[in-house]
């Protein structure tokens, strides 16, 4: 049997987010569904990481094993050509069997667009979230400082929602490498947030974005933003941004060197 | 009565262009509708130009009459809550009787997004055009010199389609202010041509880059580029790019000051 890594890009607009499920059209889903047209054999395919409905991806990752004998470009054009616009295939790879694209993963970035604006760009509403109105960026950068390093992030973690057999025993404990919110570059009236970290816990980068977002429209403090991780309590932080302004960005495995965004963690 | 200005942005994807039509969904057609539901009153929404399906804009002018006594910011809010949400009404302005949205226009801006990769990212697939395979920018951009400046741009005009009532007896002569090509700032793997002049004919910008596409992928030569402009015969020109890749950027009346790309006429 062969391992196949897998680098794919999305528009999550109209998916039910990556995993499988047997009444809505998703990512996973998909690549299984083609897979098996081109092999002839039913396939697993195990995602970096499960992004929820509308999320999208810049390079997601994902391995699947297969006896098949295509060629990696071969695989590649053929799934292209067989999978709907809104997924592209990168790039195919046969990987050593000992890779696992969620397990070997030793980080993961990603960005999160936004706009304070009144109106959004009607070309950008599927790929930038809309949070009117105004944004004191300078006030919220302030917050970023106690995101980077290693805490205990239940409070940004959506409710009830923890994957016990995934936690490797450090339950809400997760390592944030680096954070940045700058105006973005590609468009005049829009923030971009990126982080990268060991691993997420589920909406919590929309839910960071939230209380971002809250406390540079003057309804939450630098200090409560700053007291939200020892507090543990998800009831305290603002709400979860929308889906469609985030993408997952890269998956890092060890030959990936890890990016900084120059706000590091305390 | 009064004289209202409006500039919208919009994401033509699912629209059949700017100009209204009893069967299809359109700009035009959707700005009039709903102006009528506000006002109580039939109207006529005149455009500065009328934009093909599938193109996008920054910021589309146009104008109406009405004797209605919303004021601009009502007006605004209102449409903006009863358009689909792929138009946006970015401004609302009582201007002077004499002004005319097409008329009145000293020069439009287009930008034009392309990428010459082998996928295009399924993200920016309704927003960049995707002309694969490679693309020489330094040989596309030795066209340029070509293309600013006063000329006949019959070879770049879409076949029996002049709208002789608005030529001003100039036929196909148009005055090219400024021209750029170079790679997208916002997407690395993407292309961005701009053009600013004094009017366009229909497919004018399309139809350029399409041939900048022939010269950037060795399908055709810079030479050949050069005799398009004295031949004035479509037939030789490249094909014309796809819809998705255009945006109307802006139209500059007396007040505006027109931008300068770096590429003039000769």
């Amino acid at each position: 049997m062969r391992n196949i890594k897998l680098t794919i890009a999305f528009d999550g607009t109209e998916f039910s987010g990556w995993q499988r499920q047997s009444n809505a059209s998703t990512v996973q889903g998909e690549l299984e569904k083609k897979i098996a047209l081109m092999t002839g054999q039913d396939v697993s395919v195990h995602g970096a990481g499960r992004t929820d409905a509308g999320v999208h991806a810049v390079a997601m990752t994902a391995h699947f094993a297969t006896a098949s004998t295509i060629e990696c470009m071969a695989f590649k054009r053929g799934l292209n050509s067989l999978l709907p616009s809104s997924i592209k295939v990168l790039r195919v790879e046969d990987v050593a069997h000992e890779f696992h694209s969620r397990i070997s993963a030793k980080a993961k970035s990603y960005h999160y667009f936004f706009s304070t604006e009144e109106v959004i760009l009607p070309y950008r509403r599927l790929y930038c979230a809309h949070l009117p109105l105004g944004f004191d960026l300078d006030l919220a950068r302030q917050c970023l400082q106690y995101i980077g390093g290693e805490h205990d992030f239940s409070s940004f973690e959506a409710t009830g929602s923890r994957d016990k057999d995934k936690e490797g025993g450090r339950g809400a404990v997760r390592n944030v490498f680096s954070v940045s919110l700058d105006r973005s570059q590609g468009a005049a009236t829009e923030f971009l947030f990126k982080i990268c970290g060991d691993g997420f816990l589920r909406k919590m980068v929309r839910n960071i974005v939230g209380s971002l977002i809250e406390v540079g429209q003057h309804r939450m403090t630098v200090d409560a933003f700053a007291r939200l991780l020892w507090q543990k309590d998800r009831s305290l932080a603002g709400p979860t941004a929308p889906a469609c302004g985030l993408f997952l960005q890269q998956v890092y495995y060890n030959e990936d060197i890890i990016p900084d965004y120059g706000q590091q963690g305390g």
